[in-house]
């Protein structure tokens, strides 16, 4: 099962794709994909009226599809959580996550516009495995009860511009927040669907150039971890999403002259079991 | 002018006190004080309102003080913005402004209880002055530009958990964005009612002892240039808040052994025309 938002920017609505490939109007059920739904049993609720036979199957060739999650409050991201990306970069491997933050205006659909920001020569691309959170997290003490505040698993693009985050001063949230830097999607897998979350593969091409290729398995922080350890920081709630780090592979690790992004540009990237996005890099 | 937000947490409704020091209900001009409101004229809307006599006067004794903006989308922090303040912690004078974020949720209201995280033993304290974009900023060139996207002033409190920002590996949104970590408010202070925002005395005492004591004269780099600046790292949209920086006398710039907060303490803060924050700390 797959819930998915769809319908122009802003417009969305609700849908559900189940086993069999149809897809359903969810609008019975809710009126959006919100932190909210997902606490008030959302994914239950949709289970129990797919199985009553009371939803409608709907078009959806040519409609785009949205992030599926509405209302998203905060996005927490984890640096070097992969040992090879961290080698890649020379930074030394963390003892503990690295915590940074994008804004929830950064998300976009996982097959609208990325744009280049204006005096922007070194935008790169970041396949991450992103959680959203279905009951909120504070202070929790063990993996059992981290895992059990995830409602769901949803590709994730952690746009990066290496120049602002890392030669400009101070932190590096001044290189991921550029406007449409987070596509997210296609879909919202539950996560008691997901057999395992550390063992789901990515990959990234840039203009079918396969420039990523790993697993979750190579997480130095698995997700129960991530979950459980930010706890103690911040509150996650429902609704927000963490995006788990990515793998070996971005343009800041390649030999010079590093491919950076560039208007025109074709980024594709997936997930085992989770869909994959298309992104044409526009010209901000 | 003073705009604010009246009653309990997440139930909040709209009020305004006029230059009489009488507080009037404001639901009859909007259903809350958010970033829509702002963008569409609606501080306009109120001096009319005001001005006509639409308005009924409301008690106001003993009611809480909330937030004076509601759904911000998010909080852009700077740091190290004031000389003084980058010395007594011995950081280098920043050539560009340092950026850094808190997640919405941190926000309070003015007078509402701090928490001190567990674990934490290193929490502090910074008043900064507090800007409320009224109108998207995005790639803006002059500083005239940038003060038009400014809707307003407010006092803020950025609370800093020092071993969590600087001293658990990688950047610092992991010591700025636990619960209730910033108190806003008492009002918001229409731009135009503010002569000049580079000209306001700020102060901040702890159980009665004044600890930071300067003028946002001394910022390093004023608003105009702030709000100009962060919008080629990201777009600014109504609602949105900018933490201008904190002077010196934190904790952290203190001899040892620091004075930290701990549970029970006192802060009290203000900034001239923008009213002042009371907040006694609380254990998570």
């Amino acid at each position: 099962m797959q819930l998915l938002r769809l319908g122009p920017p802003g417009r969305e609505r609700p849908a559900v794709r189940a086993d069999d490939g149809v897809t359903y109007d969810l609008t019975p059920v809710t009126t959006d994909l919100t932190g909210e739904f997902l606490a008030d049993d959302g994914i239950a609720r949709t289970r129990d009226a797919l199985a009553a036979g009371e939803l409608q199957p709907i078009v959806v060739d040519g409609v785009r599809i949205g992030p599926p999650v509405a209302g998203v409050g905060k996005v927490v991201c984890i640096g070097l959580n992969y040992r090879d990306h961290a080698e890649e970069i020379g930074a030394a491997i963390p003892a503990e996550p690295v915590v940074f933050l994008k804004t929830p205006d950064t998300i976009v659909g996982p097959h609208d516009e990325v744009l280049v920001p204006r005096r922007s020569v070194k935008t790169d691309w970041e396949v991450e495995l992103g959680v959203v959170i279905g009951r909120t997290a504070r202070y929790l003490e063990t993996a059992e009860e981290a895992l059990a505040c995830v409602a769901g698993y949803v590709v994730s693009h952690d746009v990066s511009e290496r120049e602002f985050q890392i030669e400009r001063g101070g932190q590096w949230d001044k290189g991921k927040n550029c406007e449409t830097f987070n596509p997210l999607g296609p879909c919202l897998v539950p996560a008691d669907e997901v057999a395992d979350p550390q063992a789901l593969g990515l990959r990234l091409w840039v203009n079918g150039t396969l420039r990523q290729d790993s697993s979750t398995g190579n997480m130095i922080f698995p997700v129960a971890e991530l979950v459980r350890y930010l706890s103690w920081f911040l509150v996650l709630r429902p609704g927000d999403l963490v995006n788990t780090g990515t793998p070996a592979g971005v343009a800041l690790g390649q030999p010079e002259p590093k491919p950076y992004l560039r208007a025109g540009d074709v980024v594709e990237l997936e997930i085992d079991g989770l869909g994959g996005q298309r992104q044409v890099l526009g010209q901000a």
